[in-house]
């Protein structure tokens, strides 16, 4: 019997437990063994609840138990669940999480703390919810250089994004809607200011970099909420869809990473991602480009992923074997480009009346006519970001966005 | 220093050679350790090839040297392959192969050989080529029931599918031009009829049956070389395109698995999957469904996962933590149902003139209008498979394909 504990028993952690029940054979089947939960660490009790007997607010007695190898963290946010993870880890007690406010901001020091104890850390659950896409990329493309990583990270935006195009509402009205629908927090704050999704390109592009750590900070984050509907509807006009973008370029001049709603063009795989699901874009030097593709959150979804690393936690492996190593650079500068250095592709759009000056002042990179028919808008490939700006603020009644193809 | 060695220098063994050479430093990083092709095993010689001094034509070299712990298997085939594979991992040296055909024949005594021998044989590159499939299928959906797959796997079959929609070509002579592209091989048979498909099929039927062997033989495999141009078109007419599909279903009935060609209705995210892409849909009773897309064949993409697998085989992992473990039913009778007893969706088309006939004859199933222009086509659902001839053969003029949604 293997015995795990589950610390923090909201819609992930209960989740946990219920995937654990409902595929008890199988799993047992895959491990050679059952995986029980021996306790539910939460402050609440939750009386009716099939796993209600398991449930103990005595954080000692779950950390004291020999028998628990493995505890799952569902608990959320950086305090509590940093405190707990740091102690069971030190224990020598493997962690598993969806928690990736934790993982993007501690994640260097908790795998050091996990491979000093001889344990894991693994957070599948953290990105893409469900989907399969921590271990396919530190694993399965472990023999690429990633240059270029491209996702829809969000479910919550692109719900909101999805509703603003298909039916014609003010962003306001969609977040509103979302909110009733539960795809929205009370405050969607994280969600429509792209902090869920700089969090999420954080551990994406340490893993890309094989461990070299980018904080969050490094990240230069733009949301949805300053999205207009006007700007949806002008994307139909120019072939596109307006989706928020987590996107991470390793080239020869070095990497960069960044978050922002760009235009995606009807010929990229992402066009069709609609609604909740998210889907990731990855290309690596010698695979090529691959998507991985499915429902980024949801109860039993995301509770699928943490199960699985459960399952890779209790096997009997050698400490360290496949770790994750995330470490901070020893300058403590930054690892990728500053945001202005690196390059873009963009959509600028203007009056017709400016035409001219828009061709103009794009004349020196590789440009296409976008629209030509009641206002203008030009694609716009390689600018630099810190460029940007000034080149569209001389040109009267000029917009742009970053542009995917 | 980790010393492996490749068998078989072709397209795929090259590809491992110049993958590894290509990506050293980060590999090493990865690894903690340098990775090293000590020898080339293969009849051939390759004068003026960067790895010429490598090659070696004699096999009790290679076996012989202790420090080689992993060898690639890009032999291909079933008969060399399967010799040397044996004799491997009778020698405790992990095997990691791209080999669908000796996967798909041999896998279930070639993995009981590994676990005897405390080694380990890996083939994420049979499926999907450089996709991340096999390893997300088993580890990530580890804590799934897995309940349906369906597949485009062939990326022959689909580029030449693609090439009759978008340019109105008959199937020999899009046939010819995969094979003047190097799409198709000069003897097209395993791709064409499906058996290529069919080797995919048993592979990820067995992992998502958590290890029961689902041999090839028991797989109903049609191919696309029957497909007309009119079939290719009438698609067009429902809303649909033709795929080649690779369809796995487990439901409270049993498992089922075959090999067909399908039309595809334009809501289904395998739609937009064009020319040799691969996409690969799993839909897990946790996860919901998740989708895999990219480049399933050529020579790079295809190194990069076997070259993923080497990484994971040179680590020090405890034997059989993570071994696949396929066994063949004790009662050496088939796994999945039989064709005929397991149900599809299908689209009946026939000349107006019979639109009463088709509807009679259908009616008591779930049906739904495709056409009723020119000709009519009804889509059916739920119908069991040894029914559908029956029923179709009664109708004037009529014919049947599956269909997907």
């Amino acid at each position: 019997m293997k015995y795990i504990a589950i610390m923090g028993f909201g819609v992930v952690g209960s989740g946990v437990a219920e995937v654990l029940a409902m595929n008890e054979d199988k799993i047992a089947k895959h491990v050679g063994d059952k995986v029980k939960v021996k306790y539910i660490l939460d402050l609440r009790d939750f009386p009716g609840s099939p796993f209600e007997s398991l449930v103990t607010h005595d954080a000692d007695e779950v950390f004291n138990d020999p028998e628990v190898k493995v505890m799952v963290e569902t608990i959320g946010g950086a305090r509590i669940a940093y405190e707990y993870t740091k102690r069971a880890l030190s224990l020598g007690k493997s962690v598993v999480t969806s928690n990736k406010e934790l993982v993007a901001t501690h994640g260097p020091e908790l795998m050091e703390l996990a491979r000093k104890n001889n344990c894991i850390y693994l957070y599948e659950a953290a990105v893409g919810g469900g989907i399969p896409i921590i271990r396919p990329l530190h694993r399965c493309l472990a023999a690429n250089r990633v240059v270029r990583i491209a996702g829809i990270v969000n479910g919550t935006t692109n719900y909101i994004l999805t509703n603003m195009r298909d039916n014609g509402v003010s962003y306001e009205e969609a977040l509103k809607q979302a909110q009733a629908n539960g795809y929205a927090e009370a405050n969607p704050t994280a969600d429509v200011e792209g902090i869920d999704a700089q969090r999420k390109l954080s551990i994406l592009s340490s893993i890309a970099l094989d461990g070299t750590y980018v904080a969050p900070a490094e990240i230069n984050t733009v949301g949805i909420s300053a999205l207009s509907l006007d700007d949806i509807e002008f994307a139909g006009k120019i072939g596109c869809k307006v989706k928020l973008l987590a996107v991470f370029n390793n080239g020869d001049e070095g990497s960069s990473c960044y978050v922002a709603p760009h235009f995606v063009r009807s010929s990229s795989v992402l066009y069709p991602v609609e609604d909740v699901f998210n889907a990731i874009v990855v290309e690596g030097n010698a695979l090529g480009e691959a998507m991985f593709y499915g429902q980024g959150a949801g109860k039993l979804p995301t509770a699928s992923a943490v199960v699985g690393d459960i399952l890779e936690a209790v096997m009997p492996v050698e400490a360290g074997a496949y770790a994750h190593n995330w470490s901070v650079p020893s300058n403590e500068g930054r690892v990728t480009l500053p945001y202005e250095k690196a390059a873009s592709k963009i959509v600028v759009r203007a009056p017709l009346a400016a035409a001219d000056d828009v061709k103009a002042a794009f004349a020196s990179y590789e440009t296409e006519v976008a629209l030509d028919d009641g206002e203008f808008a030009l694609f716009v490939r390689g600018i630099v970001n810190g460029d940007i700006e000034t080149k569209v603020s001389g040109i009267q009644g000029a917009k742009w966005m970053h542009m995917y193809e």
